[in-house]
């Protein structure tokens, strides 16, 4: 069991485990309309392995010394995580990088990263007693909150607005979650949760807000760190929204460094919609906070928000890995949906192929060196979002069912 | 490398890797309409290995012992496989099954068993010296050729029924495949596309046809066995189309045990829908060939099958394994789905939750004693067909977002 003090992001100071709940007391205190959260809590781990675990990375065995986690009973039965890191050859080529890897997280329980975060704190409420964890969210991370807390035999309280995306809706449904469409926008749901946990008692998933988000998707550079060993990245890029899967990877890798079992924390790029580069916007203007942008907007739906709630915390870690920040158009990451299909075999949800089209900017401006070893997130299946990815491909015409019609359809391809 | 022979499933004969195509060259011409393919080949490969690999069962490395693969290096490089065998806590307690298992293959890289097929054949393909792979399917295995054909860089026509589901096309032209939207059935497409591979060389995936479709999901029962061994299983359920991941499962316990790696076949308990349940009432018959049921038709459009068109196998291995076959409703089917995924966090298309369904029959005819090793194959994401989930839910109304609007709906749960 790794025992574990909270600090808090903004401050420095230190917190017993059963001294606070999701943030900084002092720093809870001055949060901003229309900026991101102050206060964000992470885990301060009081000894970490100084050796690379026997057992998989993703297994419990080896995650509970890298984890707040007092049993690795408590992780969902699930198998979350334990996802591939693809050396993808062919998308190697056509982008001249030679050292490119993939990241696979479409390939989680649910279909998202966001199952790494709900894991650990669908394990933390069941160590902590709670029977319900509620979750405001406008698709995977309520999706994931359900999956594992099905796993593992604990209630779902989902709140989402209204006009969350069907496919998304059904899917927390069949997890059996209680779903309550909120008449409102996304952060009227956020604040309604927090209020109704405070209410009910229900533990709070909060994304940012509740610790243990950041801290479980650290599992995904604990893996792509044990696959890569005794080599380490040079740069990852990982898209944006909240922010939190960004934090989580910085953590993983800062934790590894800790421990002794890399030698530095890659450079992070992150990668968000020009329709809500909230984050992009301060890394250029230098800032340290966030400024709202109040229409934000993007075909990629998981990586819309006016201001990212993790953003205060994530400038810190990327302006720490000597990282930056890059936005890109819709049309590139439609885009990129189809290049990643077509190149790797792996379908991404238009927020998960953001990260290639990133990763074109930032060799195209020279911030990425094609030579680096350079890690792509994946987040998220492009099961999740099939009308998007009928924007990104053109539907062919039926044919009669004759070999002629077939010979007129696929002539010019064949004499190739 | 694994030097093998094909075996032809009707009559015995046994024929060099270079001295047949598809199907035995005898049996092939004793087709009868309406009934299930003959003279399906099987591999027979002339040595495996002795003792469990060091690697992962799903690693190159590890198949290219047990496959009929001339270098790992086939292998598309898209992690096919290595998917994980759940110890379903919640479900067992559910069912009272206290050795109930999921093998969760929704995990797959494009969301299906049918991935395993793709991979081997394509793998296949590039060894042969084809540039192009062409299939006829309603949707996974196409969908699944697509992916690995992307991933090794080779070329995919696909031949589908105009009706195709939106998803599943959306899905195969991301990947790049040449989709050729067929006016007609099923059975007019698979058989345009017998006839274009002829006509333009290209290389058949056509399911139960292709001889390495079998051969390559035998990998599922490999990866079952050695995370069970030195155990294994009683009986494994797995949902029926055309038949050829029964196959698969079959012929993979079968070489292991010819191996001696595993004391004996599973017994195998094929689940069909009621109204697309052939091969069900051949082994209620008691007949040796399957008899064309016309109207096929389910909620689980996987599995809609007239006759499957590897039913003549199918029925041998059944019958080898003294397993049988039980029919489940549509009804039965959508309950899974929500119970699978409420129980075990493991979210299923219809089809593949079709194996839950046939368990609670097995087990309520006493077909399947609930003491026995039981493992479930669940073969599909259910985010291929999200609107067959939506009616396995209940949509709740928006609320308002007050406190009050929320007491309101969960104080019934709350107050319990």
């Amino acid at each position: 069991m790794a025992s574990f003090r909270f600090r808090c992001s903004e401050c420095g100071e230190h917190y017993a485990e059963d001294e606070v709940d999701l943030l900084c007391p002092v720093c809870a205190g001055m949060q901003e309309p229309g900026c991101s959260t102050r206060g964000v809590l992470e885990v301060e781990l009081n000894s970490l392995p100084t050796a690379w675990p026997a057992a998989p990375m993703s297994s419990p065995e080896a995650l509970v010394d890298f984890l707040p986690l007092d049993s690795p009973a408590r992780w969902p039965p699930l198998a979350v995580g334990g996802t591939p890191l693809l050396a993808v050859e062919r998308l190697r080529q056509h982008l001249n990088a030679p050292d490119l890897w993939i990241k696979d997280d479409t390939r989680n329980p649910s279909g998202s990263t966001k199952d790494r975060a709900s894991a650990l704190v669908v394990a933390k409420a069941v160590e902590y007693g709670h029977d319900t964890i509620a979750a405001a969210s406008t698709g995977n991370a309520a999706t994931a909150l359900a999956a594992s807390a099905a796993a593992s035999g604990v209630r779902a309280v989902l709140f989402v607005p209204a006009n969350a995306p069907q496919a998304k809706l059904v899917q927390m449904l069949a997890y059996g979650a209680e779903v309550l469409p909120v008449d409102g926008t996304y952060d009227q749901a956020f604040d309604l949760c927090i209020e109704a946990c405070e209410r009910f008692g229900w533990y709070n998933r909060n994304t940012a807000l509740n610790p243990f988000t950041i801290e479980g998707k650290k599992t995904a550079a604990l893996e792509i760190a044990a696959a890569m060993a005794p080599q380490c990245p040079d740069t990852v890029l990982v898209p944006v929204g909240d922010g939190v899967i960004l934090a989580g990877i910085a953590k993983g890798f800062t934790d590894l460094r800790r421990a002794g079992l890399v030698s530095r924390v890659p450079r992070l790029i992150a990668v968000q919609p020009e329709g809500s580069a909230a984050l992009v916007n301060a890394i250029i203007a230098g800032d340290d906070d966030i400024h709202a942008v109040p229409d934000a907007t993007s075909v990629a739906d998981s990586l819309v928000v006016q201001a990212p709630r993790n953003g205060r915390l994530c400038l810190r870690q990327i302006r720490d890995s000597s990282g930056s920040a890059v936005a890109v158009s819709d049309e590139a990451i439609l885009t990129a949906i189809g290049d990643l299909a077509r190149m790797t075999g792996v379908f991404a949800e238009p927020a998960a192929a953001a990260g290639l089209a990133g990763l074109r900017a930032s060799l195209e401006n020279g911030l990425v060196d094609p030579t680096e070893r350079i890690v792509l997130m994946v987040t998220g299946t492009g099961l999740k979002d099939v009308p998007a990815a009928g924007r990104a491909v053109d539907r062919p015409v039926p044919i009669e069912a004759t070999l002629a019609a077939v010979q007129a359809r696929v002539q010019g391809d064949n004499d190739r």
